[in-house]
């Protein structure tokens, strides 16, 4: 097995957490996979609802809940001492946990104790599976769909979520796979792209989209930037081993440069399309932009149709906000380049 | 500290080896740096000779040997039995173990136990340090010339040597780059760049070659391909961490395919320019190819010029074969290129 896989379904743990802006993971998770989700837990103090049913430990395993997952993020990253006794009853009751958080679930001793005792596992998402091959090239069967983006934080992610959502909806065959931390919580599984090792990162992509139905499509969630002053050899790796048959740019309009690069300019959707065709174009001769989305969410409402519009007809494709228009049009313009039959 | 770096002088250790392809690490550390080198020591059995001094490890500690460099490749990669009571003694004496094996030294208890009790260290050279940053796009002081390739093993590391070797000729202030694990023992530090997390591996390579002095001259050992269905990943993130102020294509003339992956065709030393330029110039403008370094090992002596000849003047650039010509060439366009006053 050589994706993290996670035990379903999901307790989502809030903890003290007050501000829904420390809670993006459960909010995503809960928004992304509502069915996925049992039931929410907080601690004292804590007040963020999810809309789940609230759930005891005791209750969560009586549903048969597969796996706890930190829905929060703690400052400074390590695993706060007054979340320790529910997480040790979760492991207790065979609960997985599942975290991102930056110091290791499995280097807190208590936890690892509690976990060796019942077999359920810590899952530290930011740790990829071991053995992971050098890419090979070779070419899969099955369609494939990259998010790519001008920057970091654009709507990669949200993007390829609203694609799976809206295709799903046209009744086509089609999987979101997950590239980042989040986007495995949602999806269940995945490989966090960017903590593999450089040699293994085009091979981790391959392992991530693998060979499927010749009308099945993966929406693979992208990570990073091909033109960007600290990742792009994470979105090199991932281009070069998705071998994407259609890729989507994210991009939000009011930035300027490079999001903690401030001397770097942002590249323009153009800079962005032409490079990932000239380096996708190895692994996939056939690659081609179907479309651009865009984080309209700065744009106050009289320019934003005009904007999209105006972007529309200087690209030639479909350019939309997923959040506000779905992604119909970008789907119409995948199915009439590639023939697909809804 | 946030690069690897070898306690000199070195004793190079080539254990019952008798094939000279399987001792190439130790031959060329002799061939770059024979003045690091003390000594060598063989087990029974063992024929091959670095020209250096036999020792024994009593001799070596005498000597003042800072470490004992593993140089050559054992089958499989574990560290031999055989190999067991040299090291050990060796550990003893406080001399550091340097090894490439594919099981790390510091898996075999033994070691491991002589090293604690010494003090002496295990270096496995296939780690890198710990706490690299994600890269700043920051430009730093002194210059920088890359070697990059149409592939993998196709002559980076020599070239990068041999243009430290004739820049030092021409009294020029320069010092080679390690990024590879041979390439490390000989200059005695580095980064193995491909064995970083893909996140910081542009971070690493900013590690490598640190602000210097305005007339300096870094040449950076290239890594993988920039069009490389396995290895783009490492090459893009070194190619943008190290900034190149020039670069120096690498080509085995007689190659038609990535060696290893046989349905990708080699590109060509053109494509490899253009690529490398273009994506060079997000953190460095000014980024230029200075010259062409061929292997012409497999071509015969008669075709030998008529191919460089020819080639130079398709390019407009000197092309060389460092192993018959030097690289003279490559550092006078360099000089003129950047007004460089010998």
């Amino acid at each position: 097995m050589n994706t993290i896989e996670l035990k379903t379904p999901y307790l989502i743990f809030v903890g003290e957490e007050t501000r829904e802006g420390f809670a993006k993971t459960g909010l995503g998770i809960v928004e992304w996979r509502r069915s996925l989700c049992k039931g929410q837990i907080s601690l004292e103090g804590g007040t963020i609802d999810l809309g789940l049913p609230s759930m005891t430990i005791k209750e969560a395993a009586e549903a048969n809940v597969g796996s706890l997952i930190i829905g929060t993020a703690s400052i400074g990253g390590n695993v706060p001492e007054a979340w320790m006794d529910t997480l040790v009853e979760a492991l207790e009751q065979g609960i997985d946990i599942v975290a991102g958080v930056h110091n290791l679930l499995k280097d807190v001793p208590r936890l690892r104790e509690a976990a060796a005792k019942s077999g359920a596992r810590l899952v530290d998402i930011r740790i990829p599976p071991n053995n992971i091959p050098v890419s090979s090239g070779k070419k899969r069967t099955g369609r494939r769909l990259l998010t790519v983006g001008t920057d970091c934080a654009v709507g990669k992610k949200y993007t390829a979520l609203a694609i799976e959502r809206d295709m799903k909806s046209n009744g086509m065959n089609v999987d979101f796979r997950a590239s980042g931390q989040t986007g495995i919580m949602i999806a269940g599984k995945g490989i966090p792209i960017d903590s593999v090792v450089t040699d293994f990162v085009s091979g981790a992509a391959e392992l991530l989209s693998p060979n499927n139905d010749a009308d099945h499509w993966d929406i693979i969630e992208g990570q990073g930037g091909i033109i960007h002053p600290g990742y792009a050899a994470v979105s090199m790796g991932l281009l070069i081993g998705s071998q994407p048959d259609a890729f989507v740019v994210c991009h939000e309009p009011t930035r300027s440069s490079i999001e903690g690069w401030d001397d770097f300019a942002l590249p323009t959707i153009q800079e962005v399309i032409e490079r990932t065709t000239q380096i996708g174009k190895l692994t996939n001769a056939a690659i081609r932009c179907v479309g651009v989305s865009i984080n309209t969410s700065k744009l106050n409402p009289a320019e934003r149709q005009n904007y999209l519009d105006d972007l529309s007809k200087e690209i030639g494709l479909p350019c939309v906000d997923p959040l506000k228009d779905g992604t119909q049009r970008i789907i119409d313009q995948l199915s009439s380049e590639f023939d697909i039959v809804k």
